[in-house]
């Protein structure tokens, strides 16, 4: 069967990128590679709309989000950590790994974060040294107003802001430098349109202050020693060659596309997507919409995991389903990373016959009709 | 310029692997991955010789050296830690960071350490609670009398014995469990002929019960979080699929030649290399060496460095040189991976031809022969 993958990481891969990757193998102490480690750093400074460095570590998005926390802070420090899905929770259970004393904010699943309330934690605790913050919870399809946030935490001469925008970068507008963003972290296997195995992370002036005084014990993920290899085109230790090799492969096909254009692709998708669910009937999970992911309420009497299961089984089509206490309750349509037009026509086409299957009552064509009619209102080319 | 790489990692990806690594994404939660993730955990258990559970991270070799720091010990324990080497010195930085309080035995580079070392140093202070060790030196070609440390070790209750096996699994015998190996290291780009970016890691029984008292932090290295998700053929975080997918590829390779084959095929080239550099008039640099690289003391008056420069732009071969104090002073052929006969012939070849350009008078072929000599002793089909 003919495999379709819609899920929000990894995504597909472009054959471009694969065929990158695909070429012999490089020595990382050798010219070539430190070439082409030079472009890529140089295209990440771009993509992350940063002055800084921005590294490249061996690992999974995880990686990036421990390292922002062991490289920031030190033992009994406070954070303030807004949860609010799977993604925020990982920032808490980081710190909370590394003895670091957690406030916590928590949002309602589906629902995003109200700056105002970062606001009152932190005039109520300037004891509190660093924000972790997510911009696009994947778990739940929300965008948080990052925006709002760098606004109450700026300016603040003590506070850092992390930010897991893993599901955010390429696909909507996280400039770093003009937001004043501390640290941000990114994983491959998203907008980037790569395999997983390869995390980013980019601090401010701010935080390598911080980082010179912060104690927390720290060794492969120490970001100090890759900055000091990194400023000099090559890294602390033996890096992901191939990925490092596929991601310069990515930038120059999201650099020949333009950041504007980037985002661009990624809303009307999004919009498109979020239409075909009104036109099928359903329910949107998010009322703060994400244009990485787009999380569907199951209809009342059918299994969210029956709907993954028969997408998967009888069509070849791999969506997600909800995690934790969403199991069965919500799916989740990607549209980060290498989509166009027809796979979304496709994930819907296939919920449509998926829902069918299973009893539900719609009108076959609906979904598909309502985000053909979005795609013709977003569309920029003749 | 038709290159050749012929380092000791990343080595060469045999084609078998790269195009398996093309293939379209899969996504790690689904079961298609998870069959690919217990055929290589399978496969792994079988290359390290362990019943126990062999751990995939994303990430390099130093960071399965980092995880068998931070999992097993905690802050102000002590650990012997057996430096010759830049490997061996890394174990020393990785305890340090971590604020292990370490003895030290520090063997001459070039040198093997002697057992009995470690005996009384763990005889003298009983408090010892780990001896980190390597098993194959890459910065000088040594290998260690791995077996004659374990069995001092062996059988002391509290102390662990920790091994950096990166360079030695794959190439020589290095049985797990029968030597009573308590956690082992091992990276991708190595003897399972990968690109860089997965480490893998197993404990004994007597590792993990350190490990439930084992104070350090850890997050993303987590190794009990790792072994609960990946006894279910799931991993704690987003793996890197395409490693993992190749790995599946190197390990039915591995298991067609059978273990006993590709360290006979490593022994083999090692010889080869070594007569080969007899044949030339030049000295090995270490006592004990390695079957993973063999590294060659660089003649009087002949600076290492332009031997490497002038192998790697006028030849095209890229050979790894000394580091640190061995800067200039040796040059290191790597027989660890998809290397055959004529690879090495190639790099001998290479050599002599570069050394004759240097001014250094050899007979040319005499390097060459001494290997095909060497072959035909060691040939073993018909």
């Amino acid at each position: 069967m003919k495999e379709y993958l819609l899920t929000a990481g990894p995504t597909p891969v472009p054959e471009r990128i694969l065929l990158a990757m695909a070429a012999p193998m490089l020595y990382h102490r050798a010219p070539a590679f430190m070439e082409c480690l030079k472009e890529t750093t140089e295209g990440l400074k771009w993509l992350f709309q940063t002055k800084q460095l921005v590294l490249q570590l061996a690992g999974s998005g995880t990686a990036a989000m421990d390292a922002a926390v062991c490289n920031f802070l030190s033992k009994g420090d406070r954070a303030l950590v807004v949860r609010g899905g799977k993604f925020g929770e990982r920032w808490g259970k980081i710190c909370q790994a590394y003895g670091v004393d957690c406030t916590f904010i928590d949002v309602e699943w589906g629902r995003s974060v109200d700056p105002q309330l970062v606001k009152q934690s932190l005039d109520k605790d300037p004891s509190i040294k660093a924000v972790y913050a997510t911009a696009s919870e994947t778990s739940t399809g929300v965008k948080h107003d990052l925006e709002g946030i760098a606004r109450v935490v700026r300016g603040r001469d003590g506070v850092l802001l992390c930010v897991d925008a893993i599901t955010a970068i390429g696909v909507f507008d996280v400039p770093m430098d003009d937001w004043g963003l501390d640290v941000v972290c990114l994983g491959s296997q998203k907008a980037l349109m790569l395999p997983p195995g390869l995390a980013m992370i980019a601090a401010s002036e701010k935080a390598w202050a911080a980082n010179a005084k912060a104690t927390l014990p720290r060794f492969y993920l120490d970001l100090l020693r890759e900055k000091k290899s990194q400023e000099k085109s090559e890294t602390a230790f033996t890096p992901a060659v191939s990925l490092i090799v596929g991601l310069r492969e990515s930038l120059r096909m999201l650099r020949e596309e333009t950041l504007e254009g980037v985002w661009a692709r990624h809303d009307r998708l999004a919009k498109a997507t979020r239409s075909a669910a009104g036109g099928l009937g359903l329910e949107l999970f998010s009322s703060s919409p994400t244009n990485a992911i787009t999380a569907i309420r199951v209809p009342g009497g059918i299994d969210g995991s029956a709907v993954v299961r028969t997408m998967k089984n009888r069509y070849g089509i791999t969506i997600a389903g909800g995690q934790d206490h969403l199991k069965g309750k919500i799916v989740r349509i990607a549209h980060i990373g290498y989509f166009s037009e027809f796979d979304i026509v496709t994930a819907i086409s296939g919920l449509e016959m998926t829902l069918s299957d299973l009893g539900y009552g719609i009108k076959p064509g609906s979904g598909v009709a309502a985000a053909q009619a979005s795609f013709a209102q977003t569309r920029t080319s003749p």
